[in-house]
C-alpha cells in the first residue's frame, strides 16, 4: 500500500514579515524503506521562533531552510514500519521530521530519533517541557544564569512554553521569578498558574522610563539573571535595572526576526554592571541533556511542571499557526495536531 | 618642617567633554602623621580612562570622584616618613595617591601601599605594565578570553597602555594578534615594536563597511577573542567578524564616554555566534595579581615585554595630559612625573 503524504514547502523567502504565501502545501508519496531506515507517522509538529531565522538566507546559527524543501521541524508520532533493529511497529518516537504527515528516517544518525515513554507523561510533552523546549530553559538557567537562593530571575515572553519553564524552575531554585509578557490575560496565567512572583505587561508601557518603573515594582531588589527571548526596549530596560554580576543567557530575539534593526541601547552597562551576556543555542549541549530531561521528567510526572499548549488542528493550519507565533497570539506551547 | 602639598581637585562635572575648568590647583600644607600612617612622596601619577567615568555623577562601576576633592589616581613613590611597622623610610611603593605630590596614608588599610622592588624593573612601570594596567590585560585576556593556541585576538586601542599588553601576552600565547589604533604612526608602533601580526587604521576607515573589509583582510580566520576598549562603530564591526564561541572581554567604551549615545548595532549576533560578552573590572579580581604579576613580572625583567611611556612634567600638565589620553594623543602609558 502507498501512503500519501502531505508536506509544506517553503517556496520563497519572506521579506520582513512572513506571509501564507512563502509556504505551499503538496503531496507525494511516502518512498519505501531501505535497511537501516523507519516510517514515522506524526502525531504532532512543534512551532517554534528558530523556524523564522531559518527562512532567512542570511547568516545565522542554523543553516537557512532550504528552497523548496519540506519545512523543518521537531515532531512526536509512532513508528509505522522499521527496517532498524533499535526501533519497532508502534513504539513512540520524537525527531526532526518536519512539517509532513510521515517521515522516513535514517534511524542510525545520532540524535535522529529517539523513543520515549507515554506511561506518565504525554507524547505531545515531548515537544515542549520534554523536548527542546523544556530542554532550552533548563539549559540556559542553570548553565548560564546559574541563580543562587534569594536572587531574582526574569524572563521575556513568560506565558510561552520556554519562558514559563525558566520561570518555574527558577521558583524551584528559590528565586524570585518575573514575568514580562503581553497583555493582563497572559499575565494573570504566569502569575495565577505558573505561580511566577509577579508579571510585567509590556503593552501597558509604551515608552522606557514607564516600563523601567514597571520593572522596579516587580523586582524592587535588582535583577541578577534575565532569560532573553524578545530584544529590543525590553532588554534595555531589563539591562538598566541588572545587579552587579549579572547574567543574561541570550536565546532569542523574536523582537528583530523580521530584519528590523534591532540595537542594545547601551552595552556600557555590561561594562559598569560587569554583566555576562551570552548566547547558546540547546542543540549544541547534547551532553547536558539527561540531566535537563532528569529533573523536568521528575516535575512533569509529578504535575509540578505546568505548561499550556495551543494545539493547531491539521497540518495545512500550521502556516497560520505559526505566524500567529510570531505575532504572540499563541498561549503557551504552539502545537499542531496531525493525526 | 611642613611640607607644602600641591593637589589638583575636581571642581566641576563636565557636561560632555571635560575642559581644564573642570580642575583646580591648589596648595595645602601636609598634615603630621599619626600611628600606622606613612607619608608618601609621589614620583609618578597614573593617568587612565576610566578617571573619565568618575567625574560623572551617574551609575558606574566605580564611585564618582567628588567633588572639591583631590582627584584619585594610581601613584608610585617612596616613603619620606613611616609610622608603621611595616614601611622604611625609603622604601619604594605603589598606592593610590592622588593628583597630588605627597600622600599621607593609612598603611593598615588593605592593598592602600604596596612595596615593590626596582632592581630589574623601573618604579614607573609599577604604573603600566607592572600595575593595574598589566593586570587588566592580563585578566581580561587570560579569564574572559581564555584564548587558545592559533586563535585570533583582536584589541582596540593597540597602541595604549592596555592594548598593547594584551597583544604580546597573545603573541605569547601562540595566537594571532590583531590591533585596532589610530593612524599609520601608531599601526607601524604596533606591528614593528610590539609584534603584532597585523593593526587596522581605523581613521582610514569612516564606515562600518569599508572597517569590515580591513578587519576581513587582518583576520582571515575570523575572530577569536575581543578586548574591547573603545565601543561603537568598532566593537560593531569586530562583532561580525567574530566565530561562533567568540569572547568579548569588555574592558573600555572610551567612545561613550562623555555621554554620546553608544548603541550596539547588532546584539543579535551574540546570539547567532553564540558569544560571550562579560564586563570586568580589575580591582575586583585582587586573588589574580600574584599570577599575572609573576608572569608580567618575568616578561618585563627580561625585556620581551615591551612598552612605552608618554611622560608629561609637573603635577600642573596633568589636566591637559588627560585630555589628551581622552583623545588618543598619548602614545603609550600616560604618566605624570611629580619629581
Amino acid at each position: 500500500m502507498t501512503l500519501v503524504n502531505q508536506q509544506i514547502l517553503l517556496v520563497s523567502r519572506p521579506l520582513g514579515e512572513p506571509t501564507t504565501e512563502n509556504f505551499r502545501l503538496i503531496e507525494q508519496d511516502v518512498p519505501p524503506l531501505v535497511d537501516g531506515q523507519v516510517l514515522v507517522r506524526h502525531h504532532y509538529l512543534s512551532l517554534d521562533p528558530y523556524m523564522r531565522g531559518r527562512m532567512n538566507d542570511g547568516r545565522s546559527y542554523a543553516t537557512p531552510q532550504a528552497l523548496d524543501a519540506v519545512m523543518g521541524g521537531g515532531t512526536v508520532g509512532e513508528v509505522l514500519e522499521s527496517r532498524h533493529p533499535k526501533f519497532r511497529v508502534g513504539d513512540h518516537v520524537t525527531g526532526m521530521g518536519g512539517w509532513q504527515h510521515y517521515s522516513v528516517v535514517d534511524a542510525s544518525a545520532p540524535s535522529a530519533l529517539r523513543t520515549v515513554d507515554t506511561t506518565h507523561i504525554p507524547l505531545s510533552a515531548y515537544l515542549s517541557v520534554m523536548g527542546m523546549t523544556g530542554v532550552t530553559a533548563w539549559l540556559g538557567l542553570t548553565d548560564i544564569i546559574a541563580p543562587k537562593a534569594g536572587e531574582t530571575v526574569i524572563v521575556s515572553a513568560a506565558s510561552g512554553a520556554v519562558g514559563g519553564v525558566v520561570g518555574q524552575l527558577a521558583k524551584a531554585r528559590s528565586c524570585r521569578a518575573v514575568g514580562v509578557a503581553g497583555g493582563p490575560e497572559k499575565c494573570a496565567y504566569v502569575v495565577d498558574e505558573l505561580g511566577f512572583d509577579a508579571c510585567v505587561d509590556y503593552k501597558a508601557h509604551s515608552d522606557l522610563r514607564s516600563l523601567l518603573g514597571a520593572l522596579k515594582q516587580a523586582c524592587p531588589d535588582g535583577i541578577d539573571g534575565n532569560f532573553e527571548n524578545v530584544g529590543g526596549m525590553i532588554l534595555d530596560a531589563i539591562m538598566i535595572r541588572m545587579n552587579d554580576f549579572g547574567r543574561i543567557a541570550m536565546c532569542g530575539m523574536i523582537a528583530g526576526y523580521n530584519g528590523e534593526p534591532l540595537p542594545m541601547a547601551h552595552p556600557g552597562l555590561i561594562l559598569s554592571s560587569r554583566l555576562k551576556v551570552q548566547g547558546f543555542i540547546v542543540s549544541e549541549h547534547l551532553a547536558r541533556w539527561p540531566t535537563a530531561l532528569q529533573e523536568l521528567g521528575a516535575m512533569t510526572a509529578a504535575g509540578t511542571l505546568k505548561y499550556r499548549e495551543s494545539i493547531a488542528e491539521g497540518l495545512s493550519s500550521a502556516p497560520d499557526a505559526f505566524l500567529g507565533l510570531l505575532k504572540g497570539l499563541n498561549f503557551g506551547k504552539q502545537l499542531v495536531r496531525l493525526t
